[in-house]
């Protein structure tokens, strides 16, 4: 039987939908064109990429926002054989130089307004023999960087004739992306030529997405970050119209393209959903061609939800992993769930994560390995394979062992499965605080924290206990009124109200600020340093 | 990666849906179990199998009809490593002997009616060790089949625990269909773990059928045909309701089915959905349950479209073969044209056999293996490759070697494709007519032929000829009224108004019957055989 590629894909598209139609807003504009003439591009630009000295298995990064040229090359670098590497331009310097020579990037593709990020990083990163800046014109920018060529420029001298290879192995690499890991170096998630495809599937399927050829499908999520969440190789497949949203979107740009394009369904973070729907109170877009937006990336609150709904556009919460190709879990309903249960009911479901996507194994373990029960409360690690799921990070035996074992990728994810099967996310494994043998979510006991009105912000921590193993420690900033006049009774006899007693910290320490990761995540392993040393000073 | 097995498809349906319904209009009455009762039941009989002996490859055999406990075996015989080998009822002896004989099947499970035609066979089906016959009781009837056992008990009182082996290679075998081929012995489908999971995927995409955990699926395609089209795997992996239709139904059971379990979604031969709609005009049944149906098998005349259209039940037309595993086309309508096309446009497209299913990859192709153009005019031959479909028959060399060819499924459909890329069948490979270079649809002809009022029945076949290689020759015979009085340039004179002039056979024979096959087609083979001999005796 034959072997699954990418090419399989491309060659589907252009042979069914040659007329169909993809939009970019541009930095200059908006550009269109079909998906012939993206076709014809995607195969000069493979011969482009051979005129580089590119070889099969050889790493072609790119470092671009939502563009038909990054598209291109989504295609021509995997179909060529060679493997594309995704940069995230929102990497700190040092996990950038350290991902480009760990994945051997031979050469970088670069929208125009990103040069200077890598100008800053040309001394460390000598794999690169060649760099190519993404411009609407042939024109190159001044830079630093050398050799540099145009895009647009090397690909009106490409022929648009190339004979994609037949003879891949479908698992063999087609694409890596690095997960930004909050500790350490990031670690390089692999994309098979097969996983690219089965996932395409997945991804397709009537109850994770159902889009057709009739969608048209706006790319919010950036291509940088887990392939789109596999979006771009799924609605080229299927022959959807693409709107791509360029650089540095802002709200009115993704309304005015959800407007103008008639855009059907996109996916994004919650906080996308909500700048879109500020931006409504003050301006008026008609959006009524959505049919179905879903959110990732974090979990919704209920109100977003419903001021979708309220425009009647269904808003389906889903929750997906670098490590996994991005699609984990979706929340559709099940019939009896539609048929039988209260509004309420189903609306508070709603915020759960959903059930584990065809295709994916999975099991949700306590620390001895044993699976839990689906009652909704009881928590463990949601472990996950697959026939798309890799089994080690590339290059990197000693994180691949300590997150692939057994063959099952330990997400790290604290979860509950209700009577369902659907699962909630409560935790992460290094935040849970592990209380005589039982598990406390610090997310719950964070959330239950901020309902009480003096609160601004609250982290919860373990500490070591001599006979419970750990206790929780809240840790908690107040409003600016009520500093000085709000207890640690206060906040501990509040929480006695809303949850069992043993879950209830036994302290609560109160701080200006709570510290915070580069990217605006509590810090908590600073707050347990902190913790930890306050320990010993007693 | 995973392997992708049956096993994972029976594992999800069980964790997720152990409350889902299955009904099965079984031989005394209607049965009903939940989807844990089945996967208790299929882990029975995995005990069974293997109490009588089947190892992992060793060929069982199903002779039954839709049932739940075919569904059993579907399940349990692949995922304990044995690969399940579906008799159809309506072969000849001969046939049947053969099959079993090549598949060297060393079980047969045999609906209880059905136990006349293996008793026919007992004394040429050597490798045959053991029959078991399925009855709604635990009771065997008598029979001359020895040693044979009762399936009910068997399974009662074998363990209901049993772990499915994880360590099966994908690409090994899982079924066996047989076609049951016009000319020669049949030919072994080979059907992988591989490819009935591929193959669900592609069944239930929302482009395919869009079913889901919501629908309620009813199984009329014969289980012993083309794996039941493959619904049986994707219904049970989706977590839908199935309804089996057990031994014999006829048009009244199928709609009290339909309405007393609230159907959403079926596919049969248009017999079928032409008898359902005959009963309708004297019996009243409530199907407004149905969101869609899909017929296969052999194209659908207009008006029985057109007629479950004015139900509001949509009636999409499929194509397959058992050697892709059933789905090759699917005709669902684009965008484009349900926006720009008028009704009359969209209905006469619909008689097309459709868009090629997403993961088959496709060709048509003249004599010269050259692609033809898609103007809906020019024929050639459909070829098909793809990651489920497989490059040779079962133990048959010599004729894989016929229909496999560069890697290459060579269907013998004779096909044109239109701007759209929808393809529609024309004719048979050996039935075409070459004539000068161009291809003639022989029934294209017939079903002109048929248009004028004096004609009954007509078969063309294409006779030698020294310029044009061959010429196409019309046998017609005539209704009752007409005989004596209509003229062979009567007929050739309504085919000059009807078609350009070369494809207006030389010369019509008027017969008083049309040789037909067992299984009622057109017999061409004889009448060429005739046809050569009147050309000697000239």
């Amino acid at each position: 039987m034959r072997e699954m590629l990418v090419k399989h894909i491309l060659e589907r598209s252009v042979k069914f939908f040659p007329k169909k139609e993809m939009v970019s807003r541009d930095f200059s504009g908006t550009f269109r064109y079909t998906y012939k003439d993206f076709y014809d591009r995607v195969c000069q630009l493979a011969n482009v990429l051979e005129d580089l000295g590119i070889k099969r298995g050889d790493r072609v990064a790119s470092l671009a926002w939502n563009s038909h040229r990054h598209l291109e090359l989504y295609f021509a670098v995997p179909c060529m054989g060679a493997v594309l590497h995704t940069l995230n331009p929102r990497l700190s310097p040092e996990h950038s130089s350290y991902i480009i020579n760990h994945a051997e990037d031979k050469v970088i593709f670069i929208d125009e307004d990103l040069l200077p990020l890598v100008e800053g990083l040309k001394d460390r990163i000598g794999t690169v023999k060649n760099f190519v800046v993404m411009t609407d014109t042939d024109k190159i920018p001044e830079t630093k960087l050398s050799p540099i060529y145009s895009y647009e420029s090397l690909l009106s001298k490409a022929s648009p004739q190339y004979i994609f290879p037949d003879d891949l192995d479908e698992n063999s690499l087609a694409a890596l992306c690095y997960t930004s890991g909050t500790t350490g170096m990031p670690k390089g998630c692999i994309h098979t030529h097969r996983s690219i495809y089965l996932h395409s599937y997945v991804a397709g399927l009537p109850e994770t997405t159902g889009v057709t050829e009739k969608d048209t499908y706006m790319h919010i999520v950036p291509m940088f970050h887990a392939l789109g969440w596999i979006i771009p190789y799924l609605a080229t497949w299927i022959g959807a119209k693409q709107v791509f949203t360029g650089p540095h979107p802002d709200n009115r740009d993704l309304c005015q393209l959800i407007q103008d394009e008639k855009v059907t369904f996109s996916m994004a973070v919650p906080t996308v959903w909500r700048g879109i729907l500020n931006l409504l109170e003050t301006e008026r877009f008609d959006l009524s061609s959505l049919r179905m937006v879903i959110n990732g990336g974090s979990p919704p609150p209920l109100s977003l939800i419903e001021a979708y709904e309220k425009m009647g556009i269904p808003y389906v919460h889903g929750f997906g992993l670098t490590d996994t190709h991005a699609w984990v879990t979706v929340n559709m309903p099940r019939k009896y769930m539609e048929e039988e249960w209260s509004e309420e009911q189903r609306r508070a479901h709603m915020l759960r994560q959903g059930m584990v996507v065809r295709g994916l194994d999975w099991k949700v373990v306590d620390e001895t390995g044993k699976e839990i029960k689906w009652d909704g409360k009881e928590m463990g690690e949601l472990l996950l394979r697959g026939p798309w799921v890799p089994e080690a990070y590339y290059k990197d035996p000693e994180r691949s062992a300590e997150t692939y074992k057994d063959g099952w990728l330990h997400t790290g994810d604290v979860v509950t499965v209700d009577e369902d099967g659907y699962i909630e996310i409560k935790d992460r494994v290094k935040d849970v605080v592990k209380s005589g043998g039982e598990w406390i979510s610090s997310l719950d006991l964070e959330n239950t924290i901020m309902n009480h009105p003096a609160v601004l912000e609250a982290c919860v921590i373990g500490i070591p206990h001599p006979k419970w193993e750990e206790r929780p420690l809240a840790y908690v900033t107040l409003k600016p009124g009520f500093k000085g006049k709000t207890t640690k009774e206060d906040i501990i006899g509040f929480l006695k109200t809303k949850m069992v007693k043993w879950w209830v910290p036994d302290d609560v320490v109160f701080v200006d600020e709570i510290p915070k990761t580069s990217v605006g995540k509590l810090d908590k392993r600073t707050l347990r340093e902190i913790a930890a040393k306050k320990h010993e000073g007693k």
